[in-house]
């Protein structure tokens, strides 16, 4: 099986990561995964959702678009058909309980951070694009809260990054792009952390069901992908990334 | 840790499917698992979405919602809300997707079949009980398709069943209830076959992430129940049980 | 003419009606009416609408939803056109005013309680069912909010149970089936009280118009239907039946 | 008691019905009964809904709108809460299918008339004078449809008015205002034809039920009243009436 | 060219203002111009919106509709498709923003007037017929409250009237109808008030672009037009006339 | 008056525009007007909407939306309040209407092209930019047409630019950033072509009204403005841009 630009079956896309791409959010990066663009800003707000009221305890929730030509057909907007796609739901959801798992909301205290992740273009794996490149715009706005004084220490517990794997054409390769994806058997998308544990493991048969053994070989690939992008992230924050895991983790 | 009516760690609820429970669809089944209840209807639609056109080839949706006191607090209608909730959607999309994979679209031919995925009572597990209850009344309504000459031979191509399994307070349980399902700290879904391949994984850190050696022991203990739930499945489903997997399976 | 199973023109059908039918609810019944089923269930909400604050007074009010293989035809959920068609808010609308007119809304209190009646299976008359049923749904909830010492004495003024009457091929009718239903020349819904007296009366028109005499003879007959109706009532509650009208009316 | 302006108990409003009120519409009419104002307007359209395709037969549908200040308090517009009011459904499907009883179909032919009602002035009865005003309406556009050849014969089989009556303090009147329907303890729409049979009663109890007596004598008023304002369309329509009646009814 | 009626190329069609047209609303007009004829009505609610609050400063808010048919085809209830068209919403805000321009906000105090704007006959120019409508509705209502004491002066800082101009076939002329609306190459709605100035400019080219010298000319015959607006503005206002302009502007 | 950067009064801020931003994208520019940055892209769809079908027309369309961070406050997704404001919809109408007047709709054919203004940044002038950025959008798509030999002859018959001017505390300035603008007395949108014809003219006094004379002069400035701004577009067109004006104009 040969990939686009002579890449290697286990080999990540070119990614770069650019911080405080957007001057009025308190956290922002572009993150490029090949010909894959998103654009992930971090806004704060002092209150949380009802359920958290008086619980002194913070909240982290995201959204994600398409613009209408990142994608090769014109895609509709969704203010159009006047709702989300269920394909959209599920990646934000998907984004802010992963970006959850790493924050220690008692440090983060009665505050949401909303994480817009607008797809400028796609090129497969905008989902796991967004989720990496969401945590530095989050690391960016909580450094920025903590030197402000409202958060007493760094809110972030470990790293995240996210990345895909699949079987295609029984192949197992890793970080596919839109037209690897669309002939994949089984996609697979994974969230970890800096520590190699496990955040969200979903694996999808798409055509015919998969082995435990198959399951296996991918989660060590999508282990590979992470450590790698989690060595941009910690390039790109600099300052910030010695922090993370220095708050006192209740 | 102690679970409720004395069941064991690596125990199903009491499980019981009643099929045929509603007059006019072409398959339906009620679902029992403890205390959680789901009517699954199959409807047969000689269409298919624009997509599937002129391809011969035949689609599985599947539609899912609470009645308003199915759960402790009455839940508000969507249609109230004007939309589905991203839960909502994530499950319906679940359940059709993992149903689609084990059917012979070819077999089928150019029609749609509905399932309708109504919960009555919800105690945890309801996404899980609606897959392996909408097994039963796929199975129903292609076996009435065959039946009328419409279909050639059983597009069924194995069975299907889904469990959820999790971490609670350290300990590894199957079938979550609802109680068990707020206060575990991994909570897993698996679809497999009756050959026991996987179809969807859906891993979730809900609070702390986990380990590669503990989504091995999950997936462990989700292949034994799901092996009992099929074992109900094919008695329930008499004569028709013999036939899945007969089909000629392109 | 001739009715199915050999029913008589002035018969209904066989009725049944099962208490406590939901775990959570506070007072709930399924109702059977031949072919016809309807879960109705209770809620109890300790605040009002706005229109109530600080009178003292409660309130009840009704949702009805039809399962989508209640039907012949799958029926699209309301919520995926988005609105509730205009039956649906008439049946409603038409529930909620019956059952609020047997209620002493100074002894409910500052309190809504509210009625879902969601159809399992619609073989004509899912409206009065509706109504029927809910009524055993109210009282027991209305009995628990007593014994709980929350409403010094039982609200419920009188019993209320409904029922359709119409002209088929010039022939009176009683409780017409689906069948039945669309063959009717004039279609009368009627809500009356345990004591007789009228509470609502709907007489349409299908076709061709009707004269002051057979809305007379519709009427008569209906109060027979209705005091078989209300017998059942009276049994399936037991207890609760003694202390309905035994609250002190304003 | 004593009702405005010094009206009797069984006296109608004053009624004025001013034809061709509007210049585009097919059919129209401004109907004032006391300070009500309705336009009704009746629109032609060459088709019919799906059910009725290659039936021959036609249709007549209703739509009906308060202007926010033709009420006391202003009226939210419908479009700004999104979606019809249960109450305005229930209007619209009440003039639809009353005009719908006096129109031959099959004279019609495959066409559907739209009648609008727009209350500029609501003072109670809105409703009724609607029905009365549209059937002006579309005795107007549908001898215009007779003259332009497309319609054989006059489609209309008998006149059509309706009233309200009711119960306020015990006393029976007829024709509610604003200010008496609020305090009725019962309020019966009547809709009769010109030969003095019912085409819709639809009576509701707004506090305590009443009895079968209490119902004739509403009847039996509301027909005086209905005569009344059948004498009015007689007059207003002048030529047009004396074609009502004369198609030939199948 | 030649006109409708006789009509002169810089003249104006037949305007009148009916007062108090509306028996509810603090203050209502029936502006007729020519076929077009639009009911404005003013409501007065004691609250603004968010953004002003405790500022001292009231606000006024348009919502213009269409009745379905004011128009030759009949339209579609903006309620029917879900939502306000682009035009209705840039209509509403025009009429809002050009009246805002001649009060005096901090002597309404905080205060929203509501104008509703609902056409019932459209032959082109509903927009600015609303404006110079809106106008005497509003001032009628203003001068009710300064009556009542509330408004310690009247708000009124000078008259409003607007008018369109246009580029028909290369010929300048005043006050479009619908049929010359639609050949027109250059349209343009202008708002000025009584002292001659300029409050809206909306000037779009509908086909060719046009010159610096063609919209001089257009501005030059709009200010004629709308000094014979307001002169008949004065004359319907009477006594409340005097009152424009006497408040203390800030 | 002191304006940042040291601009002067009738300057512009830098303006750069990128040609070719997006992969898919039939034609798209990312046009930078000091902090104010929008995507403009052009979608080239084979069909055209009902009203030109069959007449050899073509049309263009526009949409516009603000990136939630865009802005100094997050600004709510229009999907999430489930529909467009006035305002969007305004500048959507806006931007259409003006590309459509140099475009030879017979030339282009029953085609439609969509152009998207996704806004990254909005510092002021977001409207303006978006017309301008979508020019050289629409003439990267329509010159590909040209040259895939679709279309006969380039359909641009000019070049096309937009500016605001106003007046700040009796100031006359040119391209207003987001502060000047909420201070502005006068706002003026623009629209010319390269000829110095005028397109649009959109003048609002937000407060106080203004005289013709400074309409005059805030129009003068204007041109001067959408000279240097079309020296723009020439040079990032290149080749293209000697096209335009070069196709037979009906």
């Amino acid at each position: 099986m040969l990939r686009a630009n002579g890449r290697g079956l286990r080999e990540l896309r070119p990614v770069t990561i650019e911080r405080h791409y957007l001057k009025y959010a308190e956290g922002s990066a572009l993150i490029t995964v090949g010909d894959t663009r998103v654009i992930c800003s971090a806004t704060v707000e002092e209150k949380v959702p009802p359920f958290l009221k008086n619980t002194g305890k913070g909240w982290i929730t995201a959204e994600y678009s398409l613009l209408p030509r990142s994608t090769k057909e014109r895609t509709i907007r969704e203010v159009t058909r006047g709702r989300l796609t269920g394909r959209t739901q599920e990646i934000q959801r998907l984004i802010g309980r992963s970006l959850r798992s790493v924050v220690d909301m008692s440090l983060l205290g009665e505050r949401t951070i909303w994480l817009d992740c607008d797809v400028l273009q796609a090129d497969g794996g905008t989902r796991t694009a967004a989720i990496t490149g969401s945590f530095v715009a989050l690391a960016e706005a909580l450094a920025g809260l903590v030197a402000a004084g409202g958060v007493p220490a760094m809110p972030l517990k470990d790293f995240l990054a996210a990345v895909s794997v699949g079987l295609v054409d029984d192949e197992l390769i890793l970080d596919l792009d839109f037209q690897e994806d669309s002939h994949a058997g089984v996609d697979m998308n994974v969230v970890m952390t800096g520590s190699g544990q496990l955040v969200e493991v979903q694996g999808t048969a798409e055509g015919r069901p998969f082995t435990r053994e198959q399951l296996t070989a991918m989660l060590d690939l999508a282990g590979e992908g992470i450590e790698s992008l989690i060595a941009i992230q910690k390039q790109v924050l600099g300052d910030i990334a010695s922090r993370v895991g220095t708050g006192n983790d209740k």
